[in-house]
């Protein structure tokens, strides 16, 4: 998959060594001409915070938002590494602002891989002069950039769209597992890049509304990281001054894509489900649903069985610590409904199960007591997401 | 395993015929002469409640805590039943009612299997009949209740204790899988009885204090439930009027054994783990963590694989919630120390592989911070989890 990069940007992918199979592990976003770009950053809400975080969030302050380039490595998250982990997230800013002649606090640092392993210094110390050498701004540049940041992934994440005035909105992720509410994953990671002209707090603006409404929304096991990271750098190339209107959406756009290929990428999973819960007392209750059915194990499960037990959907419902009245709770698998009124239908059950045989679906809960509505996006438990995370670390 | 049967109580296990394979499906346990015993009871705080649950409550106030008898069935849950699922619950009390010459009122029902199934009349109208006759007290009769209401179980769950004054506390339960804080389980059922004088308050306490300290603190896979009962019975027939520090004392002692064995019988389980955590700022904040690392798919998931992965841990500390300092923490499996002030210590891998090897372990959790501890009981995750809850219902 290609995705064409904004005006202004370059990107890199090389393999540093970091990985000791000689995969890409390394990636660079930059603005390598004019001014540097303005950014926005969400960061995990982790109190487990790793040490590019940590430094990102303070560069980000220091360079009043004004990034040069984001230099990303797979293989290590360098979380749980202490002061030795600050000073190595450091090094990869300082040594890539180097390269770039840029200030050290225009870098901003992600990680992404096992926890409580120190960075290795060789392989960054050749690595990020080679990657500050590859950049360039082509398709091919930013789809090694955006597998040089996988880890379990099985697919490289790449979204774009233009605005209505011409800008564009082009966008880099890694995330598989562990992807849960506020910004939290086993390392979800991403970098969005526009040509557009727009100030820092306009930038942050659209960026948190696009999170709340994208990754925020996705839950695959409900785990939080240490490392989780959003960027969005803005650069003006385009000289045209988007509408905040147009680019919440666009934004929001490229956000949403990204986290739909993340469900699709689940960890050792095998469907993409919708859980769309209406008829809420609120929209927050109906969120709060929502993340309660998508995160029950049980429903995870017959998900993966692609068995229509709508009696665990009603019981996690139910649970979810909203107003409810299992008298007035209908279940359906896309159009196919299944519960009426709390109590079972006589459904047809062929056509239930092709519909569940489908690789993505929806589940759809009307809670028959308001105008609340809200969906989640989550993926199935199976015997692959155990294999994959019962190994060593 | 047998365990003897407090005065005035016999009890009964049959096969009537709900389960379809002949295995034992219906339970008793009556007070069958003199006065009716004084009952205390915690039921599921699921909004979606199963029709012997919202039975058993209103008899529970109409009788005025005076109980002749609980029915017990397995093989369906009566939830998701509507007005008819609540007149069949009526029924089990009524018909039990009757051959026992007492007051429906006085008599409790539960109920567990799959929701959305109506139940059968027929196996009842033979069932509970044969199930009054077949009323002894014996250990082998209060084995054969035990059995009867197994689901996933692989094992039927008895436990019993003595009180310093005298009388005997002993109870049956069935739970595998969906055990959750807050009474909250796949049906989690548990029948206690007791021969001591008790009065209805302080048995109401006394069950309280045990069940908020053994049920509530056990976690399988996180998922509330629609049927989770305990019922505790006290005979007075032992003419002992027991301590109410020994009384809470003996019922915890018996709801700790009888949670134990659930968690020695997780669905798909083959690890029980302690997790402690201590050093938080007060106790419920050590609970609160240690339930979110309890929680944690992917620490589960390490636990089957037998990977001391100490970063999920730290990781799913600092997402709980709770006040942490991720430069404080401790994580050890047993004594064997793996991570100290956040930082990888440098441990014998072949100690805590064969540790992690045992099928009971700790893991213990110091937050560094104040005096909060807490321990939550839980299982890991395992493909066998998964074939349990993926099939059809």
């Amino acid at each position: 998959m290609t995705c064409l990069l904004p005006g202004g940007f370059a990107a890199a992918g090389v393999a540093s060594g970091i990985k000791p199979d000689g995969r890409l592990d390394l990636a660079l976003v930059a603005v390598t001409t004019g001014p540097p770009a303005t950014a926005a950053a969400v960061f995990t809400e982790n109190l487990s915070v790793a040490a590019p975080v940590v430094l990102s969030r303070a560069h980000l302050l220091a360079s009043d938002a004004q990034v040069r380039a984001v230099i990303l490595n797979s293989g290590c998250a360098n979380a749980a590494t202490g002061d030795e982990g600050v000073r190595a997230a450091a090094l990869m800013a300082d040594t890539t602002a180097r390269h770039l002649r840029a200030e050290p606090e225009q870098v901003l640092v992600c990680s992404t891989g096992p926890i409580g392993h120190q960075l290795p210094p060789r392989p960054l110390e050749s690595g990020i002069p080679a990657a500050c050498a590859a950049l360039e701004s082509s398709e091919e540049a930013l789809a090694r950039a955006a597998r040089a940041i996988m880890t379990t992934d099985r697919r490289e994440k790449l979204a774009s769209a233009s605005l209505a005035s011409g800008p564009q909105v082009t966008g880099i992720a890694k995330g598989a597992g562990m992807i849960a509410p506020n910004m939290a994953s086993a390392t979800m990671l991403a970098v969005l890049m526009t040509d557009a002209i727009v100030s820092a707090p306009d930038l942050q603006a659209a960026l948190d509304h696009a999170v709340d409404h994208t990754f925020n929304r996705l839950t695959i096991d409900g785990c939080m990281s240490t490392n989780d990271t959003v960027i969005l750098l803005a650069s003006g190339v385009s000289g045209i001054a988007a509408g905040a209107v147009e680019l919440v959406e666009g934004v929001t756009v490229v956000c949403a894509d990204l986290a739909h290929q993340m469900a699709a990428d689940a960890e050792g999973g095998t469907k993409v489900v919708h859980v769309r819960v209406t008829g809420a007392a609120d929209d927050a209750s109906a969120l709060k649903g929502a993340r309660a059915v998508a995160e029950s194990l049980l429903v995870k499960c017959s998900w993966y069985g692609e068995d229509p037990n709508w009696g665990r959907v009603v019981s996690a419902l139910g649970a979810a610590g909203v107003l409810f009245d299992q008298s007035a709770v209908l279940v359906a698998y896309g159009p196919e409904v299944v519960c009426r009124d709390g109590m079972p239908v006589d459904f047809d059950h062929e056509v239930v199960a092709s519909y569940l045989a489908l690789p993505e679906f929806e589940l759809n809960c009307d809670l028959g007591l308001g105008g609340g509505a809200a969906e989640i996006l989550s993926a199935d438990l199976t015997h692959a997401y155990v294999d994959e995370n019962m190994g060593h670390s």
